[in-house]
């Protein structure tokens, strides 16, 4: 059976299966209309629909209104395949998205029976007996939706297939708090999305560390131009310098066409790219110590943490990962990581020397293969002439010895502290691939 | 002369002029689309609405298309008194969104010789002499615009009044960078709004933990439904529980009338509530420390420096925070937090036993007032049916002994680390109003 009619055999209905090819996002909130919170969920989902080759020309966001909701869900309707919905599903007496989506559809909501033992199982768990009345309203579904559970939450979400003016469309329901939404995303929506698209694409993602991304889109100017089929495009990617490159296939058996393009990267930045493939720097690491069978600690001062936190983030990582000591104090410096007090006094905590002095205690006291310090000034108050905001010390032990970086990270203290997370894991990369 | 006088006397066509009530924010840019840059300025400027008293019921976001942006605006004016338009009025072929712009309010596009002086001069100090023949075309203004400098790029805003529907219509243009775009709006865009509003809001925010948010709404049902001015409404915010009251007012000089209301929420859920204010939890503590002029320090292993990474987020928090220790191995348990290995062999290192030895340890090597400790199962894997995925056990540990928290969190990995960093900040808190 071919991929295509694999998709059409999956309704009941031929007549209301066809390929997806424009969705857009509606957004429901009224914490959105006043700025309460940021919509990072419309450019999350809007990066998904983007992978899955869908094209996307509006994002609308309306407050917990029934008729604005209305008239959004309908708007989007007539001029897209598919409308992604978040927020709104919730217990409170304002969400009333998943019972405006029914009226569109056309279909009566009832009682998803799953749904609402769900519900009970997640209280039980919670210890919570009292279940109160307005939590069952999250079991009342579209008669015909395909129900997507809430691994992280009450409610479910729902895939709606419905005609309007005619013609087929597809309406998913997803809850607004981003860590319900994505992983149901993932789960649920964006499989029934994968078997409802007739283009996707494939892509690969070059990671560089150690050049600006203006710089590095200098380097691939004309490979960015002048390419059609694969493209290569950056991609923008908070602390970390990302280009995409994309092949356009209609079926996942057609030949992977990029191999020149990404020989052609590689020969320019080579010695900028660290990965070329899905993973980010910490999961390189941890893949590095799990093929060399070593364990690492970290010693963090002007990171607080973030660097054992974002280690901490990858599961299965406590097979290579002992721990972390966080010395924002110099007398835990002195005390728990062993850096002189002479030492620290004569060259202050953000130098060279204490960087070195960290790692090797951190390695000592930790007992691990690898040690990784970072001492710095993360801002926005404690800079000098001399020593200013942004400076940091990172430095990696090993058996072989210790290795230094020095930078001078502009931006605030957030972005400070984030570049130094990176390049702490970057220097531990460099000294596993030695 | 009155306000309203004066905003009436401010426009040669006082049938022109009334007050604005409704407003709403277009943002232009594909990049938005495609979910490469977060909307930021979209949240920002619903803010700046909302304290200025404008009502907003829509966002919408479209890609630097001529037909959909005209689309867009011609929907905001039909609907809204204000149309905030950010984005597209760089110097590239695609930035069409003042020419645009013009055309719906019905006003030729002419050359402003102050903009053309202003993008020269930016130039000038940038030290570029060659001015490409594409950023002239930012000086072209409609012709009865009033023109915004931009004093961090090159693009200038604009306001334009105009009737549309024969209904009088204000659009505001402001560039998308957001550097450009706040300083912009509130030198040139608040002042001119402030002359066109009647009303703006006061608001308080109310923070709770150890209750979900359908359980609170449950107990403020009648104050959410039954008030209002002020009103009671939640307010979403991930990890958090938080409800606000807003009051109307028409003058900064009305007085307060809230506090009959805070009142009763406080008499209904005060066990529930850390903070009728901006701290949030981690905020808090460290006033609390301040205040009491003490020192903490976190032991953690399932949270493997999250608790520590968001204290560090805060700034000034060194005063307070000594360290953490990130015990993710066993050994680091016994070799760090002094925690005896048979305890931890008898009864596992997610126990109360263990998180009670990891804080009196803690405590001890860090030489702090106060230390909190986690341990608990954040999973995917490394769950039992005796101890499952989500069992957390914090303690903290001051002159006065040991308290205990157990908890079973629901949700995936990083859920449960969030929720047990939260509550560690709790268990301090509570501690130190002891």
């Amino acid at each position: 059976m071919s991929e295509l009619q694999e998709k059409e055999s999956r309704s009941g209905e031929p007549g209301l299966i066809q390929a997806i090819h424009v969705g857009e996002i509606l957004c429901v909130g009224t914490e959105l209309l006043l700025g309460q919170i940021i919509n990072t969920n419309a450019a999350w989902l809007a990066r998904q629909l983007t992978l899955l080759g869908i094209s996307s020309y509006y994002q609308t966001v309306v407050g917990d209104n029934p008729d604005r909701v209305r008239l959004a869900m309908e708007t989007a309707a007539s001029r897209s395949d598919l409308i992604v919905v978040t927020g709104g599903l919730g217990p409170t007496a304002d969400d009333l998205t998943m019972a405006i989506a029914a009226q569109v559809a056309g279909q009566p909501l009832v009682e998803h029976r799953e749904s609402r033992a769900a519900i009970a199982d997640y209280f039980h768990r919670l210890g919570r007996l009292a279940i109160t009345e307005n939590n069952w309203k999250q079991a009342l579904l579209p008669q015909n939706a395909q129900v997507m559970p809430n691994h992280n939450g009450t409610a479910p979400g729902a895939i709606l297939e419905f005609t309007y003016q005619g013609k087929p469309k597809v309406m998913i329901l997803l809850p607004g708090p981003p860590s319900e939404m994505n992983l149901m995303f993932q789960e649920s929506a964006a499989p029934y999305l994968e078997m409802r698209t007739a283009t996707r694409f494939r892509h690969h993602f070059v990671r560089l560390i150690g050049i600006g991304e203006s710089a590095a889109e200098t380097l691939f100017l004309d490979l960015i131009d002048g390419q059609n089929n694969p493209t290569l495009a950056p991609y923008a990617s908070e602390g970390e310098v990302m280009f995409r490159v994309t092949q356009l296939i209609h079926d996942e058996s057609e030949p992977d066409n990029t191999a020149g393009l990404l020989a052609e990267i590689q020969k320019r930045a080579g010695d900028y790219i660290y990965e070329i493939g899905p993973r980010n720097m910490p999961a390189l690491v941890k893949d590095l110590l799990l093929e060399q069978n070593k364990t690492i600690s970290f010693a963090e001062s002007c990171t607080a943490g973030l660097v054992a936190a974002t280690f901490g983030e990858i599961s299965g990582v406590s097979a290579v990962f002992k721990g972390s000591i966080v010395a924002y104090a110099n007398e835990v410096k002195v005390n728990q990581l062993q850096v002189p007090a002479d030492l620290l006094a004569e060259f202050g905590a953000v130098s060279e020397e204490t960087a070195v002095a960290m790692a090797k205690g951190c390695r000592d006291v930790m007992k691990t293969d690898l040690a990784v310090s970072i001492t710095g000034i993360a801002g926005p108050d404690g800079g000098t002439a001399d020593k200013p905001v942004g400076l940091v010390y990172l430095a990696v032990a090993s058996e072989r010895g210790v290795e230094v970086r020095r930078m001078q990270i502009p931006g605030n203290r957030a972005r400070i502290r984030k570049v130094s997370t990176l390049n702490a894991f970057d220097l531990a990369r460099r000294e596993l691939l030695r």
